[in-house]
């Protein structure tokens, strides 16, 4: 006999797939739904069922909403002419948190990845191409990680876009972060912010 | 403006109530549903939402099960006149996989606690009393954590259990895990299993 029923070992094995739990974690979740069962395992059940149904992925920009456009890009206050690339929706939310980027996102649902067999097809790159004619975009701005696979794809991107008359590619400053201790930092950090110095 | 859509952000506050999630795993964890929406989402929903519905705690021992008398309870075979106590249902299962055990269990549903202000009419203790004349056991095991809540609690259990004539109380050895090693154990667990040391 199995420890738990059927079905709330089938319960433990979904959860057991989502990042950040394993079967031990996952079974862990499960008993603390079991023991909420009305407080918390319901409603959560009904908001994931409901959100599976609603959520979109906005079919210009990648970002997730309840439509076939998201809000951001429905907005025409967005539309500043600058297009801010990004590798995931994460990325797009924390962007947003931070309240100082205006204008819309395109997010790439990746990055290149020889390894990983991804081409530019697979990351809605030929979109971004589209819109910067379609918007009127003036700047596209790279967002993407400080990784190899990011800086690979920010670079392929730039080239790939540098023929477009009066577009200007930008990316993120690097440097030292907001509260960063020189002591505890890595050397490409403190060279990089070292090289970007600015006068006061 | 909100960086996540409403909906989307309920399902990651309350994926943020699990234990071992907080707001940015529970958030990662969303990202993860909303890519696999079909695959991982829907079915994880649909499930907690029939677990909800259908999980029962047994009358009897506090297991869940999906009636109010669950498996084990209502196997005849498992009237074996012991009754094994456990803090949690994660402990039953837990014991339920070794496969040693052949007989019953009551589920507590926590320890005895002055600061929590837990008392035995909070346990499932009471009930516990009245199992041993109802179903004639013979042997109650106490499998409670080694830690002193739980301590207290199977010295608590043992002393109210004394007057009952032909009922012998034991509680799991102590001594070294199954692959530890000395040099890694601490001293209570050494000196315990050197206390409760065998003839070879």
């Amino acid at each position: 006999m199995a420890e738990a029923p059927d079905d709330i070992q089938a319960l433990i094995d979904l959860m057991a797939r989502l990042p950040g739990l394993g079967p031990r974690s996952g079974r862990r979740a499960v008993l603390h739904l079991l023991k909420k069962r009305g407080l918390l395992m319901r409603p959560l059940g009904q908001t994931m069922l409901a959100v599976a149904e609603s959520a979109r992925d906005c079919l210009t920009c990648g970002n997730i909403g309840t439509s076939d456009t998201c809000p951001i890009c429905a907005s025409e206050k967005r539309a500043t002419g600058e297009i801010c690339v990004v590798e995931d929706v994460a990325d797009l939310w924390a962007m947003e948190r931070t309240g100082v980027f205006r204008g819309r996102y395109h997010v790439l649902g990746g990055t290149l990845s020889a390894l990983d067999a991804v081409g530019p097809e697979d990351l809605r790159i030929p979109l971004l191409e589209h819109r910067i004619g379609d918007e009127g975009i003036t700047e596209v701005i790279l967002a993407l990680g400080a990784t190899v696979d990011g800086q690979t794809t920010a670079h392929y991107i730039s080239d790939r876009l540098s023929g477009h008359e009066g577009l200007t590619i930008t990316s993120l400053a690097q440097g030292v972060p907001v509260g960063g201790e020189l002591d505890y930092l890595d050397d490409g950090t403190i060279g990089a912010a070292l090289r970007a110095r600015r006068a006061l």
